[in-house]
This record gives C-alpha cells, structure tokens and sequence, in this order.
C-alpha cells in the first residue's frame, strides 16, 4: 500500500484540479448599503446540459481510510462546503485516463471549500475524526455523469507530525 | 413604523417564497459506498440566461433593525446557507408589485438555509447578533437583475418572548 502525505490546501496549488472556496480579501466588495462584504465568485458551477441543484452530504469517516476507488463528473463541477467547521481530506488526480502515480492529497481547513472541475478525478467525501455536513452544488441532468475507477493499489494516508 | 413578529422558517411556511435548505429525512439517499447520506436535489438553482456562481457573503448586524428596502432578482435564484451555525432573520413578500402589507419575517435556526425563488421580494441578509458568513449561490450574468424598492413605512422586528 503507497501513502500519501497531505498537503495544505492553497488555491495555487489546487489549481489544477479546481477552485478553493474562501473569504479570499481579493474578491471582496461592500453590497447592501454596507452591510455585507460580499467574496464574490469563488467557484464557477458548470453544468453542461443539465442544471445546477444544492444538496446537503453528510459524510462518516472512512474506517480504515484506505482509498480503493476514484472517480470523476465529466458534465460538471462539484462544490462542497463545510457547514460543521471541520477540517477534511480532498484526495484528487488530473483529468484524463487516471494516473495513479498523480493522486494528491489536500488538508482543507474548516473554512476551505473546494470545487473540482469536470473531469477531475476525485475521491469521495472524506470527513475526518466525526461526521460531517457538507453543501454540496453540483449537476443534475438525464445522462449519466459519474465514471469510477478502482485503483489497482490501495492508498494510505499520512498525515504530517 | 410597523412591527413585524417573525415565525418559525418551515418549508410549509415558506414555499411561496422558495426552498428552505435542510437536511430532510424526506431526501435522503446512501452513496459512496454507505459513507455518505446524501439529501439530494434541496434548492434548484435558477440563473436565466446566465450561470451560477458561488459567492461568500459576510454579514454584519442591522443596527438598528430598522427595514427600509426590499430587493428582488427576476432573473435568478439565490440561495445562502449558514456557516456560522447562529440564527439569521429572514424578510420576504410574494413576486410582482409589491405589497408592504405582505411583507413576513421568518426566524431561520443556524441549520437552515433559504433559496429565494426569481422575482421573489426580499431584505438583504440579516445577521444576528454578530457578524455571520453564509455561502451564496446565484445568477451571474449581463443583465441587470436587482430591483429595488424603497418601503414607504420602515417595518420593525419584534422576537417573541
């Protein structure tokens, strides 16, 4: 089994695979007469030929957190935030056919939601330490829109000391 | 100035007026494997002719809380979900011309989101209590997409005991 060490999530290196959700001071304006600071556009919902819907996922830590399977949207992006103010794991790979050796994973902080773009390889939700609940913006539409891959090699994580 | 006394935020109460975002036993789906409940499908985004984006709102308090405006979007939904876990005020009056005397004030539990429907009257976002950041999902596009209409009587809010 390899192991993966997470990384801390920053948009730049997140990049590849999507968009980090957060109060980021270099899309703030003052709306409603001054009483909101609006973050504006930190993700961009794609949903090609279907629709955009919100749903809530409420996600149980994965015992033993060994990844087995990735998996990708290819007709639209998927955001998820957390709604508890718990950190959580985002394991990720490039699009295309999935290389195994590319899989990288992320340490989002509680205030850190992430977008993945179409196509991006993803593992499921993973909560950490307790349950969690996530919104969660993504597309709905009659074709089918989830590819899963078993990896050939289980992953572990690691995280730092 | 008139006062108006909020009620409990229930999907029942609130349907002319959109969605209320929750985790709803109704819509509750096992995926990834039995690791994740999903509540599918809770608010449907609306962008006419344009596309969703996911946006940070911070909201500071009214003070006081005096209600003087009330905006709508035509031509999209818009949805907020807490992330603070406080409750938050919610002021909203059916579509077409508005009616002050149908103006209503529902209390929203720190659990509960609300999805405004297009064209559906409403005050910008009220905190309460202190300063609340609430994930947004709404309709960016050329158009313009706020009216608003001054109230010619302010509206005062009075909790129940």
């Amino acid at each position: 089994m390899r192991t993966l060490t997470p990384q801390p999530l920053t948009p730049e290196a997140f990049a590849p695979f999507g968009e980090v959700i957060f109060a980021d001071p270099a899309k703030a304006m003052d709306i409603n007469y001054g009483n909101t600071v609006r973050f504006n556009d930190l993700a961009r919902v794609a949903v090609d030929g279907g629709h955009a819907i919100v749903s809530l996922f409420r996600s149980i830590p994965l015992e033993p957190l060994e990844l087995k399977i990735m998996e990708r949207h290819p007709l639209g992006s998927q955001a998820f935030m957390p709604l508890n103010g718990r950190p959580y794991l985002v394991v990720v790979a490039p699009p295309g056919d999935l290389d195994p050796d590319k899989v990288q994973a992320f340490l989002a902080g509680p205030n850190q939601g992430v977008n993945y773009a179409p196509g991006v390889w993803h593992h499921f939700l993973l909560a950490l330490g307790e349950v969690s609940d996530f919104l969660v913006i993504d597309r709905e539409g009659p074709e089918d829109n989830c590819d899963e891959v078993e990896l050939t090699e289980a992953l572990a994580i690691a995280f730092r000391e």
